[in-house]
């Protein structure tokens, strides 16, 4: 698709600086763009660059005012870029139908205008919706549903029962509804507790690579509508995740817990079972939550502080040796002060 | 499966308070319970739930004595809870057969009453034990054994050489005999050490999804009987994991290490190589283990130490920076104390 | 392959003591060596299972001079292990052909003597080099390219456009192009930013079980040449990730991070986005990266400090209640003291 740069700039909100007519086909980092190509530069460190990148135009901030080639000026260029990426990469969808090479079962229920590639796998009673997108190697247990305009890439293996929304999106390697680990002991065997419940994906969640969702012991897993987790994160038994949290790489969130809408966890972040996130809360990397989190605060640290609590602790961590030999020597000094005081008082 | 509520009660050898014929025909959490139902209430902070639930009886610890419903009274509601569900969520197996859509080997020697699934691959002189069911992607390599009774979800890849005992559970996405991470450096080139021997799965030993076991480098890998792993677990060339061991999500076993029996390493543990896990050991989540663990302790941190160490430390953590500036107050006292004395030494 | 032990002591410059004109077919451990096979002592605290091993000959250092067995004697034992098991182990390709149960697109161009097995998918204009294995259930979307002597494990899943090269090997359920994760809020909404950049993985890579690199936003992610990268790593987009360096397992590399070359990052290490760490850095385990770290250093700790500081501050830390008692023990007597004084001063 190709649009006149005063055409982006309406699309944006900004304004041109320069030739607002020239064709724009393509977005591109500030060093591979090319005749044609947009690029954008976020933070003022990189201004430097503007001279030597081939783009056609470039998306800044209402600061720079001149530059020898045309600018699209805008309050926050790197939202700006993000708008005008999305507008020139659309692609309308379009149906490739479905291969002779798939298994489907004959009570599965298709919509229409489907992309179903070979060696697909639909179990008893699944329901597939419109223009879904199944790639090569995904498997769907039976009595699953998948909503309209999903995409599940190649390897996803979706067990039995499981719901999924509309516009979601499982990248490679995702397994949703695998059994919740849960055993109890009898003596020093685990037995093995019978994990009958299902999960629920809502409307436009997208889940990253290799990322692991347990289904339920009893009830649901819930990730809610527009949450976004990125790859290798586990999601355990019965754990309910709120609307547009946002959950980074290798995170692992125990057992029936429940994080709130607009959450964040960093990456690698540990949360153990049987908890309570708060809305907006913001976890820092590789921090460990061991307790209820009230909402609308960050935190960091194993186990987990209020953010700046950690920050000035943190601070002092490498300085604890020298704090250890002023505090021997501090002694000493003590010491010697009391044993002249009290020699000092014999005198009198 | 129906039973009456006094079958239940024997199963369990608990006592029923109110109704013992009435039918209970599944078990259910307790705001989901429907009529024909059991819950459970496992800790006293629920009881008030009692009142509420929909289901047609309650399991209750022994000092709950009365309600407006049927109750099954036990010494421990939980465990109870997960005999009754087995009891009740227990399904006889039925071989599917094998679908004519798979790869399987003519030379790999096949048990009887299969359930193989489409897009499986069964390579040369495989041994498959009756009654193991082998979902679609499932690939099991030349030279592998599986024992009676197992079951692989979708798209688990085992390599070549590979032993796996009865009634083992390997979730979608395990991948089991992949080399170990072996290299030698040969300048700042990493030459790769071929890793030339395999896995041993023991029996009933049940592995999560997206978990990965390496091949030895010489030898075996070994998961002892009764060992249940939890998803994305990594665990390294020549590791033994001792028999009936609970390995939380994402823990990482590095090369060689040689865990005990009936250890628990909770989630995102760290374990590095060459070194040995005593018998019952716990090591709590996100915990660094650098060296030994003698057995029958709890530890935590990272680097790990004693349980009880840990929590005193990690108490006075954040505190630090009032303690640093106690130090600093602490200094200038003493020495204005150290100056008044030399001064009063001087004037006598 | 059988090799008089003469002609290994040639191959690894080693000298032997005993009889050199034994045959040798094979390498194993200590315990498990048998007649024929050639196993190694690397350190000296294994020297007494010297006398218990059935191996015919035994590589040791130089400082061993006698044994009841031939001996094979080396600078480094470790080092010559690798390459005896080398070249003992080494098996000439042999190309399997072309399964018949395959989807390989018409316009995919396929080099000679190569190995594809059953269910394996290759999209359009796809490029796959000579003497490639594709093991069951890999996925290699369109426009992708393979280079010559490479081996996709099963259930490997390669997005369009990724670029492989030569001798690269992908273990199962590794994940090569999935989407960046890239949003913008709207709002509380998450806007995905689309990710229309690639992978580019060079010569002599190879990557673990289930790790995930994905593409980049705009431009590439780059995994250079001679990386090892372990299990269940995550690789994010426009991270670029230099020559020769070691990755080891459940390491997470936020985006727009540059690793340099020669770099060791230990297990479960996270490091954050849009950093720099130089050339022959090493990285202990669950550290965490929140900053540029310069060349040629070790680091630990999270967040990341150089390697002595942090062991000596780590050293201090379970003393943290003993120095806290001590402190306020000290504010006690320093008190007495001041008051003491106090009163003398008074008294004069």
């Amino acid at each position: 698709m190709k649009k006149k740069l005063k055409e982006l700039a309406e699309w944006v909100d900004g304004t041109v600086i320069g030739d607002g007519e020239i064709e724009i086909s393509g977005v591109a980092s500030i060093e591979e763009a090319q005749a044609e190509e947009i690029t954008f530069i976020a933070s003022p460190k990189y201004l430097p660059k503007l001279s030597q990148t081939n783009a056609s135009a470039v998306i800044v901030s209402k600061e720079v005012t001149q530059a020898d080639k045309p600018l699209l000026c805008v309050t926050n260029p790197y939202w700006a870029f993000a708008k005008v990426l999305t507008l020139l990469s659309y692609k309308p969808y379009q149906p490739k139908g479905i291969d002779s090479n798939v298994w489907i079962s004959p009570t599965a229920k298709l919509g229409k205008d489907l992309t179903i590639y070979p060696f697909v796998y639909i179990g008893d009673h699944c329901s597939i919706g419109d223009r879904v997108t199944l790639y090569p190697g995904v498997y769907v247990g039976e009595d699953s549903s998948i909503g309209e305009d999903s995409i599940l890439f190649p390897n996803v293996s979706v067990y039995s029962g499981t719901v999924i929304g509309k516009r979601v999106i499982l990248h490679s390697g995702v397994v949703v509804g695998s059994d919740g680990f849960g055993y109890i002991k009898d003596g020093k065997k685990n037995i093995k507790i019978p994990q009958i419940g299902r999960v629920e994906i809502e409307d436009d969640v997208e889940i990253g690579a290799n990322t692991t969702v347990d289904r339920a012991a009893l009830g649901k897993t819930i990730i809610q509508k527009g949450v976004k987790i990125d790859n290798l994160v586990q999601v355990a038994h019965n754990v309910t995740i709120g609307e547009d949290s946002i959950i980074v790489a290798q995170v692992g969130i125990s057992g029936s817990t429940k994080i709130g809408n607009n959450v964040t966890l960093a990456g690698q972040v540990g949360v153990v079972g049987h908890i309570e996130i708060g809305d907006n809360v913001m976890v820092g990397a590789q921090s460990g939550v061991t307790h209820d989190l009230p909402a609308n605060q960050g935190y960091v640290g194993s186990p987990a502080l209020p953010h700046r609590e950690f920050l000035r602790a943190i601070t002092v961590f490498p300085k604890l040796p020298e704090m250890k030999k002023t505090l021997i020597e501090i002694e000493k000094r003590l010491k010697k002060i009391e044993e002249t005081l009290s020699s000092r008082g014999k005198e009198k």
